[in-house]
């Protein structure tokens, strides 16, 4: 490229305008020509609108973070309700506080702004704190009594097929990103389940359960095999994220498309925070693909793309 | 307040639903009821929005940050337009890059995330980096040549009085927060005004140029203690946070109302991460405010606050 | 406590000085009487020799992130050798790095400040990143010709008997993490085993292999609940912290003594960002507890911690 | 370079080893063989040494942040002793509290982890706080007794001047950042000290004050245009380093050497947490310079970086 080429391929940046009859598709296309964080939203929202046309494009969501406490639970059944994953990979968790919601438990609103929180008062009322989000320690015991009660058809199971069973066993109305991927087929992968208090239950109650971990990891690595195009959708990070991009590692094709909403840094080394160009580095995404590392909580962000794709599909219908 | 209490007014989390039919004040209003920055985002907005609503109360906004090169300038132009800004206070980087848009100059899309980033090159192409935003480095001659031909009333006026003066001089239909402050009569103070290339080019070309910042000080403290009623909206921290709440802290009514919006962190004690709820201590913001510290890149949640600030205005008229 | 208790109470700030004769024991001390993160590392350093000069303090040790490939493995090393661990809980990629250097394969350093890192060359030179850290590609076939060799005792023991098993097969004298714990008898978990390249060419050359996560999970809670003191270091979070974290909950003896250095904010709500205060609403750690949540990169904190352990100990012999 | 050229020119990642006899000079001698921010550690206190070493470099020391507050008075006046810092920029924060200390006031340590930080209580004890550290609010009572005697020699002097004649009436003994640099004759700017405790008790007792800030800014650009050879060490980022880059920027000679310790990320854009190769673009940092973006709270790098210069020049000896 020479330089005048450089030059003349710029893009200028627009000051973006809010007018009245701005929608949500018409915000995101005119924050394309920003900068910053605004821009990665921007692009985001382009990708996985992209991947969702793609009739070939296999999409992996990688879920880490408390986001069914802080209420983004209907915002990822919507998720899949509307196609947008095809295999979800997440924490213990998020499924633990899935199957709380499920059995008709709440999350509880703390305010932590404006007043102190106080710990020992909380552990003495039998409430646990996720940041701002509170929940009842009684959780537990609804819990328990859903575990205790399972017939597991076989101790040596994969985790995800355990999870899709787990899924049939909840209530037939339940709001639930477990019970809605069982009834849609959607494999749930948990690679680190037993660092959970779901999984604790289970142990507790079933002490000859080896749910086999090894198969998972193998049917996954075949999941991403026979990907003919891939996506990724990372939120927050962790295992979910490595467990996806080890898999496209060893596969013929790495991703194509690929989103990543984190609020970590990658200066001091660790994958949550690295970026998404890192990962072109390990095959684990192609040369050629589209990608946007998105600095945000993703209380925000998410809600954001998802109506976003929502609008953009129902224009075209 | 008993333990009783305590528990029965803990509000329950909602899992919040994006529907064909949301629009940006539906969702932020469901946003409130969840939890992390989802919450103070919902927060800010209603905060910002009893502000507008309140007739007594003076708006001190305070804008640090590469917001007008990262394409935000019309935004920042639209709280002022709108009547949400009374008082800005704003770094001399801002006023630079705004000063370039109005004389018809612009900032370029970089690309940080797929193509790496060579900045021998770019300095060789004489283009200046802000993170993924390019600018021009011939905008300074821009620049240069509207400064140097300015005839300067007073060179011992206020940096405020000044920036009015500047505003005026300015081309009749420019984008410029500057040209409209100086229109809608809405006073801009710079404390560190000589951190600035448009200082630079000032200095360079009036040599006997000594704008009185202490003046401006003065007159800040005096806004401060004649509002009745005081609402804050600090973008980014800096010396325009300081500024302001210096002001409040010497006043005999401190904010009532305060929204920050930054990615810094509180843990370092700096002021730019710091939270509001530490103002309380110093007497910044009062013991009753209502505040919410918004952790997001501002370039997401200020489009996103002008929106629902826009269409509730809207709503009602 | 009444309001002159209070002011009374308080401690002033010291201003530190560093002198010709300062050695790390005098530096740390003097880093107590100051704030913000510096009084933090104080504090982790006072904390963990605690632990080790209480003889009933079980230490539990949480390791995640890239330590390993960051120069950190004989840090790690000495924290064992040294007695500072007692169970060690990691992440698969670790026990990979680890392995890879017992292996006699080394890590590169990148230099991705002053140059810019293309990571399409990366990948056609077969050279993985971690952010300024590299890691050829062919470090992979030496850890293949290693595990396709093993015979494995028992394709259903739990991931800490493999561990063990594992490390009796690495090379007498090699620097080894894993190779340590096995003669030492420390136990490691590692619940996200399958999340690793380790884990991933073990699956590949020994297909039936289940190895039991759940007795994993349940040995780890007995071993907590064996503890009469529990002190707890926590490394970058992840799988980790939580492992730990949720085998202390159901324990009656909640963490005594808590460290933890991350990098991660606690407003997005993940665990890695928590602090540890946070903890004690779960019942994680007890009411009466010393703890220092340290925002540090691990890479500098923890060789500052380990020397001043071990310059304590030798002054006491 | 051709492909083999490049990997021939990794070099090794060495796991260092803290040894009985290891002494602060030879663990940052080993970091430098590591990765992440450990590395960079190293790299500032080489590049620093580099700096001090070169009898032509002007070293620019940018300092913001609450470094006197958090105890880190002292290491600041020994590096002026040492003669490790020519020109001082910093925030009227900074000097506000260097003067509280040196009229005998003190700051204190709260404890924000382990207790609720209350700040309305705080409030009503009159005690600011600064995240852990307080600050009583009689301090303010002595700065302006001080400052309301001051018989100002010449009420249009530029700011620097007049900190030099400040720093004349302080007591003679008395720990200060500004004594020590009257003393010393080295130049103290603060581009933005209106925005100050400090400035405000000035404003209020000699009301026709107007310090010259544009003769500073000329100073200033006078000063790097004159500097053969310079070299920035930037502390926290804020006012301070954007008047020392805009300085260096119209120089001929950009800096050849520069440290920064901040823990901003680049990402949303702001200038306390650009990185400094993103200076190179806008030709405030020459092509070939030396330079290292540490991550890290000062209060625990800067100690430590003293540190290594002290005994590093002392083994000279």
């Amino acid at each position: 490229m020479t330089d005048k080429d450089f030059r003349e391929k710029l893009k200028k940046i627009n000051q973006i305008e809010i007018k009245n009859d701005t929608d949500i598709v018409g915000l995101i296309t005119s924050l394309k020509d920003t900068g910053f964080n605004a821009k990665r939203l921007a692009l985001a929202c382009e990708i996985y609108n992209e991947m969702n046309k793609n009739p070939n494009c296999i999409k992996f969501f990688g879920l880490a973070g408390a986001l069914v406490p802080a209420g983004m639970q209907k915002v990822i059944i919507d998720f899949i309700k509307e196609g947008y994953i095809d295999i979800l990979v997440t924490t213990g968790a998020n499924l633990t506080h899935d199957i709380a919601e499920a059995l008709g438990y709440h999350h509880l609103q703390g305010d932590i702004e404006s007043k102190e929180i106080d710990d020992k008062y909380l552990h003495n009322e039998q409430i646990n704190r996720i940041y701002d989000v509170f929940m009842p320690n009684k959780v537990y015991e609804g819990i328990e009594d859903f575990v205790s009660q399972l017939e597991i058809p076989d101790i040596q199971m994969s985790v995800s097929s355990f999870l899709r069973f787990l899924g049939d066993q909840l209530p037939e109305d339940s709001n639930s990103i477990l019970r809605l991927c069982s009834k849609k087929q959607i494999p749930i992968f948990c690679p680190a389940f037993t660092d959970s208090g779901l999984a604790l239950q289970l142990g507790f109650h079933h002490q000859k359960l080896n749910l086999n971990h090894f198969a998972d990891m193998l049917e996954m690595v075949n999941l991403a095999w026979d990907a003919k195009v891939a996506g990724v959708c990372i939120v927050g990070g962790g295992v979910p994220k490595n467990f996806i991009m080890q898999s496209l590692q060893f596969s013929p094709n790495s991703a194509t498309y690929a989103i990543q909403i984190t609020m970590d840094r990658p200066e001091p080394g660790g994958l949550s925070g690295a970026t998404l160009r890192e990962a072109i580095s390990w095959g684990k995404i192609n040369e050629m693909a589209k990608y946007s590392t998105l600095i945000s909580d993703a209380t925000i962000a998410l809600p954001i793309i998802l109506w976003f794709l929502k609008k953009t599909n129902n224009k075209k219908s």
